[in-house]
């Protein structure tokens, strides 16, 4: 399905962070472009952007946008931006002339709603539009939404000021070209250039729909509404069911403020994962040399070096930049860490107590920890279902947990207990799933 | 599709070996079972056997079996077992009431050729015989052989003696009731009560199609082709298309010979593995003594364990024992021996040298072969294709080389070298996959 954005309005209200709306950097990505990245996802395939103030610098990025992404854009212009929006719809007049997804540059949205909307098979005369029905939405401004009254999936009235009203205009549409008729219809008899104005006329007439959409959506068109965003979206990063706890409850929630700075700069989350790998070296490093005091700064390095490692995967999500290579470099760079850091701990050891047994200890927690990973990712889905299903009265010590272990083992220069927990954990796990797997 | 087995012959040829032919043990597996097994993985699901000579220590056997593989297989008894085969047949004539795949107890095959007659579409008049139209066949006992002439598709002439054929007749049928009616008519007229009497009933009215099979079939009828059938199966555990050069050439020729033997036992896969496991270990002991004549003692008994590490497989092929936690339970072993190998021969060089350094080059030894097999198994289908193009040009050294650089290693003793080759090569790998898959 081809798609719509109009992209045309000033945003006045937005000056203060920047001269043109739709390529105000979020979090790193203009807006223009995460509406167009999110509905990519959603299953688009071919973009008309209709500009109109700073049209030439807003189409010179989709340009490069599309040259970026391999997908097609085009521009179209209209120079009556100061008027309705309608007027920014009709561009697309000549071109599209079947039915379409329309959105707007301001409005972000997660991909399955926009999913939703294409997903329907309309008649050649109806219009359908999103609609969010939870009307205590704490993310509406309800000054400036557009309210929806409808029954039955059909709208009844669309408007700012409706004081009966029973959801919000999300901004996401699928169109029939039947649109264009109501905009001039809506222009000829009502004077009205707005796009609400000619769904009044189509909901009169019983051809709008309205489909009920659930998550995240915001229009933003206020400092106010720009600070929800960015705290929605990076709110999101620390939903990951498979964080461990001390990823969720100390690691995200600090390498979260990490990622928001981050994103303002051109780094990649390959170069995060390599930046956090070097510090676990260093830390190994440190905890080789035998001092206590370069053992704790080595451990907090290693801590510091496991928050940071959370950054990689959110910068990605944040920038659009997930890979199944960005996963795999970042797994193979942490067994490397984790095999340094211990092996440093092990030289601790051995500088300080000069007992060689303790490389057998330290052999056993760096081939231990090593085995967990390899247990876990070496079979197919079938045998890690088995392995999950019997995970549940299972030892659970994932990579954010060791390494927190190895912190506190080194400023409390605990190392020989750590080593040896590490040890015995990592292998008894091994053995388990090794039994569980068996049947 | 339903399955006859004719079991009921006495089989005189092979009394040597035993007095039912249908259980001998052809490497450790019943003929009888082997015949079943080989047409559960064509897709058959339900049996009937016809039993005759020594018919209840059969279909005794052959209970036990449908209980331990949880299918269903019916024994029917012929008393006539001393005349034709077409009797046998003529036992299922009650129960068997549409097509149905035909085989014979002494019978060995591939898969893929009972599958071809499964998969056919007859119609109700019809039956089709695999026939192998390789006269040059090696494994075929010509004068035992009986002999097929047909021409496009269709059955002509069958029998022992005829001087114009151009294939073999596979044993491996697929029947339409039809053949019940040719049976007695060929009982009635010609007092002939061969299958292949009827066969040639059914030909004459060009009922009878020809289907050209590929692939390894053998009739084992004397001591020389139960010899062959052994040769064949054991030859085919050497075509492991994912073998090193040193599986390929050095240890798949010699853990064959112990496979032939193990098979002798109820010794299993799993415990073979084990045992190959616990071997290395040893042999990490002894590397970790000191002294040179432990080591070659070690190295001895590390590329013994690799020998025996093809065998667990070998004997999985065999003995139809193959599973998937076969195979991950053997690769975790792996890792373990691997790791241990490698920390013992460390241990032999800190003993002997005294510098610590060498804990450095060890380290990145196990770290390296560690991270080669992570590395390959760590991610999906895409990744490890990705992978594999790009090894064209790479260095290989799989499990096999390195063992066998381990033995050579320590029976020169040259060990710092070996650990230095390990440790560079392992992960300039490591490196060389990072950088193909980031493509």
């Amino acid at each position: 399905m081809k798609c719509l954005i109009i992209a045309a309005g000033k945003g006045s209200r937005l000056k203060q962070k920047g001269d043109s709306k739709p390529l105000l950097p979020l979090l790193g990505i203009p807006l223009i472009e995460r509406v167009i990245r999110t509905a990519l996802e959603a299953g688009v395939e071919e973009f008309y952007v209709v500009t109109g103030y700073h049209g030439e610098r807003v189409s010179d990025f989709l340009d490069q946008l599309a040259q970026r992404l391999e997908i097609q854009i085009t521009s179209l212009v209209n120079d009556d931006w100061e008027k309705g929006n309608g007027l920014s719809v009709l561009k697309a007049r000549e071109i599209l002339q079947e039915p379409f997804l329309l959105l707007m540059a301001d409005h972000l949205f997660e991909p399955s709603i926009a999913r939703a909307l294409t997903e329907l098979h309309l008649s050649n005369d109806e219009i359908a539009l999103g609609v969010d029905g939870d009307i205590r939405n704490s993310l509406i401004d309800m000054e400036d939404v557009t309210r929806v009254n409808s029954t039955g999936g059909k709208i009844h009235d669309i408007g700012k000021g409706l004081s009966d009203f029973n959801g919000f205009d999300t901004g996401i549409f699928q169109c029939s070209p039947a649109v264009f008729q109501a905009l001039e219809q809506s222009i000829e008899k009502n004077n009205d250039t707005t796009l609400s104005g000619a769904i009044r006329i189509l909901a009169a007439e019983g051809r709008a729909k309205a489909i009920p959409v659930n998550g995240f959506w915001l229009d933003v068109d206020d400092p106010a509404d720009f600070k929800r965003a960015e705290q929605v979206l990076l709110g999101r990063l620390r939903d990951k069911p498979n964080d461990g706890p001390i990823s969720r409850y100390v690691n995200r929630p600090i390498s979260v403020l990490f990622s928001r700075y981050l994103v303002k700069f051109d780094v990649t989350p390959n170069q995060i994962s390599l930046f956090s790998f070097l510090l676990s070296v260093v830390a190994a490093g440190l905890f080789a040399l035998g001092g206590y005091l370069v053992l704790v700064l080595g451990g907090i390095l290693a801590q510091l070096a496991s928050i940071i490692d959370g950054s990689d995967g959110e910068v990605a999500r944040l920038k659009f930049q997930s890979s199944d290579f960005g996963g795999w470099f970042d797994a193979v760079l942490d067994r490397y860490a984790d095999a340094f850091l211990l092996f440093g701990l092990t030289w601790h050891l051995l500088v300080n107590q000069g007992s060689r047994l303790v490389l057998l200890i330290g052999f056993m927690a760096i081939i231990g920890s090593f085995m967990l990973s390899y247990t876990a990712d070496k079979y197919d889905n079938l045998m890690r279902e088995r392995i999950k299903t019997g995970t549940k009265g299972g030892l659970r010590m994932g990579r954010d947990v060791r390494v927190f272990i190895i912190f506190l083992g080194a400023v409390t220069n605990l190392v020989l207990p750590v080593l040896v927990l590490i040890a015995v954990v990592m292998n008894l796990e091994t053995l388990r799933r090794v039994i569980v797997a068996r049947d």
